[in-house]
């Protein structure tokens, strides 16, 4: 169970953005497996993805047609998504299935194969099962529509260990147009994004040029997906696809690129704690917010530290107030000529450390009423510089334990 | 319990080094917690402390004290240990608590307080309760002696929520001499030692000079404690003590070096090792063995990232031969220019990726058959030079959320 709400939106319809999706039987029988997005022809687009050196068939062929149509002035019509199977470290045969998937999604709909892009989620190492796949693919064609219900379907189709889809929407205002951004993501465990998380598919109706919308793409991502961690594992298959239709306002002057960078940077976040509230065996929601450090690399090193820490984490997970375990991981992230006596760390309200030591103010009492709490937030003052870092994360459970000791069973 | 068979040694008597015990009360009534060591005037001593930043204050006064002595041209006498708390976190208050404790023990003994070195491990950010400490230190001074049994206790004595006392021995012969190196270690969660682990205590009969004490515990360390990680967490409290007692052979030339640092490797490597089969939780006992990287650097990195992956450790707990997420940890480790395609990996004897992707020869039945086992060797070549490092993990287990999500209760 996901923490907190995280309702599925009232994704409002963009035009020329059509879903469709199916049961192919590439996960399980009776589960939504395989993706189709259209895309008009209007359309500009940006992806960034995973950095991870054993990155899978699918992200290869992915950024091989993006580059294909962006040499040949072109923009891909389709993104073509299965879950159940990764497509990872499966080799040639592999690079051969996800070829073989986007011609046969290109067949169907009359468009050339560089205008497909594949992306696949699950398992690691199998071999995609081909049959099922190719036999889904005009079934999912079949269903395509612009409907918020067809968004939402999209999402549920792209779940893996995920308990709940995850989209956000967002209708900003630039003079007399409104500009409507759509977004859907997936991603539970193998959660520490590199440039991008375990797929998400956010549609605009702006007008954007490409090279204007991969750069908000990036620095968008830089602050949602790649600042969220469940578990430290960085994917082979992560991917963050980003396209414009070009139906609604241009998105040129200084002043528009940062109204519509704002409203984009929401759905990116919105999606990216999505992901962590539905973290694998995810009991709490904890944001940590590390200020005053001399960069912002350094920031997120010891956001990250605190982070990952099954020690921390664990204690997170049992409501038990052992600050020691945090004050014990920021005193291990890597930072140089560390002065521990002009750090100060926060849970939520409470000050639990400063001056090197417990704070003289705290108490037991305040201390685990906060760690109670299902969201938390911890606070941490380096006394080193102005930069800061947001990084969000779940707990460690008997669940994550469990989710990942059965996976493939 | 322990994987596979961790049995404390015979440990044969060192001239002059009496160990003394009891319990003081300062963990649990009826858990011997208050350690003793004492060591002869002839002695030459070397230590390698924690690099957490937050490091605990009975590590700051050993240092301190350390140096003085060896300013004065002297070597401290007496290492006095307590389980139970870690005196970590506790600012000003934490390190006059320390000091205090040597004084104590000094007085009692009729030493400098210079003279005596304290180490504390437990929980953290708590005050030493003194006056059962206080208490303890003649109860335990009284109690030493030389013998095995002594070493035995004072194992036992220093224990948090390992479930064996651990002990390593070695004689080695230097010409007509017979050289004997004793330890004892403690150690199971908060564990990624990064200098040293969370206490280790070692002393030979042989004479070396300080230096080259201090140099053959820093390689000797590097090579053991250092590539040992049970959760990534390095503690506030880590510190490694070796010392020389003067009373046998005399390490000076090239070639007994050789011979005194293989027998104080192994038993330096026999402690680590016995501090991961008794990890938090472990069930399984796994090797890193990664080759062919450009630097020792790079092939620790290797190492770690796959020792620290929660979802490697979780297949390992599970007996999975889920293959994809070791490819899935190689591939996100920090290493520049990374061509997967020259990578292979090995479960024991059985190849499990070469050419980018699952190995041809490999088969499910023969993976399954080797992560069945309870000691399992992940080998991993990466095909880019001629460095090696070996690093060993346990599995991430219920056991270990259990164990940290109760610790304080």
């Amino acid at each position: 169970m996901a923490v907190g709400n995280v309702p599925f939106p009232a994704m409002p319809t963009i035009k020329g953005v059509r879903l469709g999706s199916t049961m192919a039987g590439i996960k399980k029988p009776g589960r939504r497996d395989l993706v189709v997005i259209e895309l008009p022809e209007s359309a500009t687009m940006a992806g960034v993805f995973t950095r991870n050196a054993f990155c899978a068939a699918p992200v290869h062929v992915a950024k091989a047609h993006l580059a294909d149509c962006q040499t040949h002035q072109q923009t891909p019509r389709y993104w073509l998504i299965n879950t159940g199977n990764a497509n990872a470290g499966t080799g040639e045969v592999g690079m051969r299935d996800a070829k073989k998937s986007c011609d046969a999604l290109a067949e169907h709909a009359g468009v050339s194969p560089e205008a497909v892009l594949p992306f696949s989620t699950g398992v690691i190492g199998e071999p995609l099962p081909m049959d099922a796949l190719l036999a889904g693919i005009p079934e999912a064609l079949k269903t395509c529509d612009s409907s918020g219900a067809a968004w939402q379907q999209a999402g549920e189709g792209i779940l893996t260990t995920d308990t709940v889809a995850k989209g956000a929407s967002i209708v900003v205002e630039l003079g007399d147009k409104r500009v409507t951004i759509n977004g859907i993501t997936k991603g539970s465990g193998m959660i520490k994004p590199n440039m991008a998380t375990m797929l998400g598919f956010v549609v605009t109706d702006a007008t954007i040029a490409q090279p204007l919308l991969q750069q908000l793409l990036r620095e968008t991502v830089d602050r949602s997906f790649n600042c969220i961690t469940v578990d430290s594992d960085t994917s082979t298959n992560d991917a963050c696809m980003l396209a414009a239709t070009g139906e609604s306002a241009v998105i040129e002057a200084q002043e528009d690129i940062t109204i519509f960078r704002n409203g984009l940077q929401r759905v990116m976040t919105e999606l990216a704690q999505a992901i962590i509230r539905d973290g694998e065996g995810a009991t709490k929601f904890v944001t940590l917010q590390v200020e005053q450090a001399q960069s912002r690399q350094e920031a997120l090193d010891v956001a990250f530290t605190v982070a990952h820490s099954p020690l921390v984490k664990t204690a997170l997970y049992a409501s038990d107030a052992n600050w020691g375990r945090i004050l014990a991981a920021v005193g291990r992230a890597p930072v140089n000529d560390f002065d521990v006596n002009r750090v100060v760390i926060d849970l939520d309200e409470v000050r639990i450390v400063e001056d090197g030591g417990r704070a003289p103010s705290y108490n037991e009492e305040a201390g685990s009423a906060v760690m109670a709490r299902e969201e938390i937030t911890i606070g941490i003052k380096l006394g080193r510089g102005e930069q800061t870092a947001t990084v969000w994360t779940s707990d460690l459970s008997h669940d994550y334990v469990s989710i990942n000791a059965d996976y493939r069973s």
